[in-house]
């Protein structure tokens, strides 16, 4: 409350209102003054005076009347702004254990350019670190963007993050952890970079683009050759207080402990992730004497390609699909527990296993009614593995987003 | 962003600075226009004309020179103002399965009367409802208070507590659920009531006022008879999709789902709460031969009553110590499950069971260490049965805060 005060009232209600039009100038397409009035509750003086403060910042500019999208119907052109999206740039970048995925997008959110690097034959940080730096090379020369047009990047890794952007046990990228990755990569753009878990990006960008756009408290299960968990609360990301909210793959339910804390896989993704899949599906095609399945899945399982297994669930295939079904009822003990802590709104599954599609989906929903107070509704991932890149560009827009409201739009741009 | 726009700004500014000196005004005692200038950051003729307004409108008076905590220390008294607490009451009601306990307190959180009622011989809905209208009158009457200066009212209650009041799920109290027990009591006092599940008011009162005050994510485990978890994110109470966040005593964490959705006590407490401890300690005194414990726990066995098992654990009997290490362990399997997914910055152990003291939580942090890949920080409860009446009363004072907070404090008293 202490800055609004009536010796700096005038001053503050400026900043106030340019914020308020600026803010519905980036919900919408392009705006006349009326528009704008109407969607303010500010006078026409003062909608006025805010957007020649905010032309002047580069914040908007004149809408193109020759351009269809920036077009007037009928008559005469009534002169019509627009944010000015293109006035700055975001990256998103997911570094996975297999792949990087960089994506650039401008400040609408409009993805303008993505660029993919294979990391699978990559050994140790430096060659990763030198991988992203390439893919971002690139991605901003496919775009025609230049580094310094970048205001927020954004980048996604398996494991835990410390605030310092050093990752803590991440075990699936070897010679990941205790790299200070956040700092090894500023400079390669302009602008903040922030480093995040993986899956909690890939929550913000279900709830943004992809099956969870409606859920306030949002579960997401990160499904493949590990497993882990994203959380919404009111729309929020938790993080938890050593950022290892989620963290499901190292439930342990047996009666006694099994799991040794620190190793590289937990108790729980041993039971579930893609592995235990592809050998219960080995164990039911033995027991009913399948040799065609049992050879597929043979060559399978050293990737963990879950792919011949599901390609033979949906072709009805009896051992694929009891395999699935047993994967399933294990998920859903682990699941539950989850739910009956959180009660969320809509889980929803992502990752390589929820490829399986709507088999997989019935039976972890007919098995988690089983086991919880309040079945929650669920859904699969719509966004397959752009998921963390994509929510990577979420956050960086947040970021900038962040950085609009808490500073006066009008000033150090 | 609408509402502050230069047509109506001076009017705006007035109650945003009455607001910003009620609020500093609430955090401490008596203080001079200096000390608010301060606080504030507002001018001294500003904070002047917002406290003319304020004592208009009845939210702050003189300080009294003659009262020891209003006087000046030294020298010419300056005129100094303080909240006016007194001004409006709030009230807290703890619905039990065996207890009410309805606590008054003003406006700046002071207790300033409380009335307990037995209610282990009532049976059915009607007869609960009208003790608490007895126990409400007698509070009011201990403090000199009319019905109408209660300005809210919050009812804790265990089970499920839909948005309009009425209790789905509360087999602890016989005939409880389907009642509309909001409607019921209102009335019976002026001003808003809100009924809110008792677990989720014994959170608040941890954070306030009990072994919580820094945590920002907390964990607090009621467990008694039953077992359920309130749950804090952000400072905020988490209520869950259907408010059924933190029901954890119904976890399944069997191979095979054991529990019948909708039973009366959930598969999780069936072998943590207080019954379950009381049977290992006699199957442990039976293995001992411990013919003594065997028979106190017997008798005590019928009601739940731990107060034998535990004096047996302080005094050092073998039994007691190993029965409450053997549930300690069980308790941590569903513990650890609920941390790895919120990763806590505290969990707070409350309810009957943690009068145990530091034997279990000894235990319960040796088992819960080798199940998590972050061990949160353990404590006890500081409150003990008074937890969900003073929560209630936390809740009820944020309802007036937050109607001051969103309506303009020079209006509509």
């Amino acid at each position: 409350m202490s800055q609004i005060s009536s010796g700096n009232g005038p001053h503050v209600l400026r900043t106030l209102n340019a914020t308020a039009v600026l803010t519905a100038l980036r919900g919408h397409g392009p705006a006349r003054i009326a528009d704008l009035v109407g969607a303010t509750g500010l006078s026409r003086p003062a909608v006025s005076r805010a957007l020649d403060a905010l032309r002047d910042a580069g914040w908007i500019i004149d809408a193109d009347p020759t351009d269809p999208a920036d077009a007037t119907r009928l008559g005469r052109p009534a002169q019509r702004v627009r944010f000015h999206a293109e006035s700055g740039y975001v990256l998103g970048i997911d570094v996975g254990p297999h792949k990087i995925l960089a994506m650039l997008a401008d400040l609408a959110g409009v993805v303008v350019a993505e660029r993919r690097a294979d990391t699978h034959r990559l050994t140790g940080a430096g060659p990763v670190l030198d991988a992203v730096r390439d893919t971002v090379t690139e991605v901003l020369a496919a775009a025609e963007v230049a580094a310094d047009a970048v205001v927020s990047t954004v980048v996604g890794t398996p494991g835990l993050v410390d605030p310092d952007g050093t990752v803590r046990l991440a075990p699936s990228i070897p010679g990941w952890a205790g790299i200070p990755i956040a700092t090894e990569l500023r400079g390669v753009v302009s602008g903040p970079l922030h480093l995040y878990n993986d899956v909690n990006l890939a929550v913000l960008a279900e709830r943004w683009r992809g099956a969870a756009t409606d859920a306030d408290t949002l579960l997401f299960l990160q499904w493949g050759a590990r497993i882990g968990a994203g959380i919404l609360i009111g729309g929020q990301l938790h993080r938890g207080a050593a950022a290892a909210a989620g963290e499901i793959g190292f439930l342990d339910l047996a009666d006694e402990p099994t799991g040794t804390p620190g190793a590289t896989m937990g108790p729980f993704e041993r039971e579930v992730a893609a592995s235990a899949l592809i050998d219960a599906a080995l164990a039911e095609a033995g027991k009913r004497g399948d040799a065609e399945l049992t050879e597929r899945l043979s060559r399978a399982r050293d990737t963990a390609d879950t792919t011949p297994l599901f390609a033979a669930a949906r072709a009805g295939n009896p051992a694929a699909v009891a395999a699935i079904d047993r994967i399933a009822a294990r998920l859903a003990r682990g699941l539950a527990a989850a739910c009956l802590v959180l009660d969320p709104d809509l889980v929803v599954i992502g990752g390589g296993v929820s490829r399986a599609g709507d088999i997989l989906l019935a039976a972890v929903e007919r098995h988690l009614r089983a086991r919880t107070l309040v079945p929650p509704p669920l859904a699969l991932s719509a966004l397959g593995d752009t998921a963390v890149a994509l929510g990577a560009i979420r956050s960086a827009l947040d970021d900038v987003e962040q950085r609009l409201l808490t500073t006066n739009p009008l000033a150090g741009r």
